[in-house]
């Protein structure tokens, strides 16, 4: 069942190194977001599967992580994601691309879970710097990085609490909750 | 699989009258956008979903179809969607929803299908019209509307031909078409 399927998608910010998920996997993963509905049909976005010992630790030098959890610095080398996907759109074919973005993103990140993997949805990127590390011809413009990797960490739904706060927070075993707004403040409205 | 799942989801425009999405079904779907990952958790997404038959032709009103299909009006009244999901985002809690509405739209969509149901994302919208429609307070921004039904047509997957063109079109048959771009050329770099 689907339901099933987004309840362990969750987002993961630490990971093991192994098993990594093979260039067979990532290319999977295109396949799936090939699929995706797209604004007007134009299919604006590209993709750049990130595999080699060599590029990981430049991409991972692009990115921020965990923006509410102020104490972390973000993963330590052995926690670091084992492959990118680093989702690209081409301004040639659409200038606002931004829900197209999400579409693929939400696929890939289904397809990643499927697989046993795990992913995490960066949007702190040092744009300019990872466009030099990728090579990329100015026409393909930066707007996600999925990281990707065998889940290093316990993720868990929470609902929001009195306080009404969304962030996201560790307990003192290390398990990472993620407030959930419930069902009813989602639903404006039924007519 | 997922992959199935994700050919199958294709974007139909027209529908049978039965059977309709029920409330249930509706609020179903909302449990699965609701487990959906938000850019920073902050959750900004809320919706209205619309089974009166007194509203359903007002929301459809508000709605243009399928642009690329110069001679066809958009579905007869026989052939109309029976549920909508109107996805709306709080401008108090997020300025730039984009990325989350695709997210979000994306599990919609998979979970429509899941169910048995067909639907097609309409972002070409008379979004002044609809907000008084729905009775919005000002806060809320119409985003996209999910339109569902019974699928009503037969849609396909084809590939993007020598000329390039990503339209959508018809044959004789009045089978829909949709030409997907290739992995090839999706994948800009394997690194």
């Amino acid at each position: 069942m689907l339901i099933d399927l987004m309840k362990d998608t969750r987002s993961f910010r630490r990971f093991k190194q192994e098993p990594a998920p093979t260039m067979a996997n990532l290319i999977s993963l295109i396949d799936i977001a090939r699929l995706t509905p797209s604004t007007a049909n134009r299919q604006p976005l590209k993709y750049v599967l990130v595999k080699s010992e060599q590029v990981l630790p430049e991409v991972f030098s692009c990115l921020t992580w965990a923006g509410y959890l102020k104490d972390w610095d973000g993963p330590s080398t052995s926690e670091q994601p084992s492959a990118y996907i680093v989702i690209l759109s081409d301004s040639a074919l659409s200038k606002h691309p931004g829900i197209d973005v999400g579409l693929a993103a939400q696929s890939i990140l289904l397809g990643a879970q499927e697989l046993g993997f795990g992913a995490c949805l960066l949007a702190a990127i040092d744009r300019p710097r990872l466009g030099e590390v990728l090579d990329l011809p100015e026409n393909l413009e930066i707007q996600l990085v999925v990281a990707l990797g065998t889940p290093g960490e316990e993720v868990r739904l929470a609902s929001v609490g009195d306080d009404g706060s969304i962030r996201y927070y560790r307990d003192e075993q290390d398990v990472h909750f993620v407030p959930k707004r419930s069902r009813d403040e989602l639903i404006e409205k039924t007519l």
